[in-house]
């Protein structure tokens, strides 16, 4: 069984030093909750590693497919509820292509693969969220 | 409502460049599914994003408490199912102090608040694992 570790170290205030694998992140809450903003906050980070996870799926799949794009790029937006404990409750990833020579059913077809097959943190997310996707060519 | 927005950008192989906030992050897979290890993997900053939204909940609540300690930190492992979508199915999250003053009633007191009041992301996580920590002082 696989297993994945990380660990946080305190260092001043609200500021943590992450390491994660072989790499170092800061992370630290803003000035409205008492932090410095010397790193981006916890929670956000659940938003990039969903970006992250489907970006990375759906680049690996193009370029199996011999899928040229000039640009790529994910965006995810995460509704949070009033209430304490603040989670997400409703989330939006955007897939933004721009290129000369873009196939659409072949692009639909790598998101939804990821979506429904390969990316785990979407699976994930998909349980606790309303997780919603689309793709965008050329906008 | 508040919504956050995270995006990322692709590189080149399976690295991206993500910004959150006003911080950047480079994110990429590690060679063994084809990345160069450029930046930590996705999923596995879920497992940090969930150690820094509890570290800083009991961070702030222990400094209102006026309990010093020498070190603070933070682990989390995460356990992977074997099959595709991979999601982690048990987490285990261990909060280390090291000090000469430590409270164990108070700091057990602060980690139960953020664990069953106010951090987000162990709420999150909670419905898709099982999630479970403990507290070491001075190991």
């Amino acid at each position: 069984m696989a297993t994945h570790h990380t660990e946080i170290t305190h260092r001043e205030g609200l500021a943590f030093d992450a390491q994660l694998q072989n790499h170092n992140l800061r992370l630290d809450a803003d000035s409205s909750v008492g932090g410095q903003d010397y790193g981006p906050t916890p929670k956000a980070l659940m938003l990039t590693s969903l970006a992250g996870c489907t970006g990375m799926d759906v680049a690996s799949i193009l370029a199996k497919m011999q899928m040229p794009y000039a640009s790529f790029k994910v965006e995810v937006e995460g509704d949070l509820s009033k209430e304490h404990p603040r989670v997400y409750t409703a989330i939006r990833v955007r897939y933004l292509f721009t290129g000369d020579a873009l196939d659409r059913a072949k692009i639909e077809k790598a998101v939804k693969l990821s979506q429904e097959k390969y990316c785990g943190v979407s699976a994930m997310l998909r349980q606790i969220a309303d997780l919603s996707y689309e793709v965008v060519l050329n906008p």
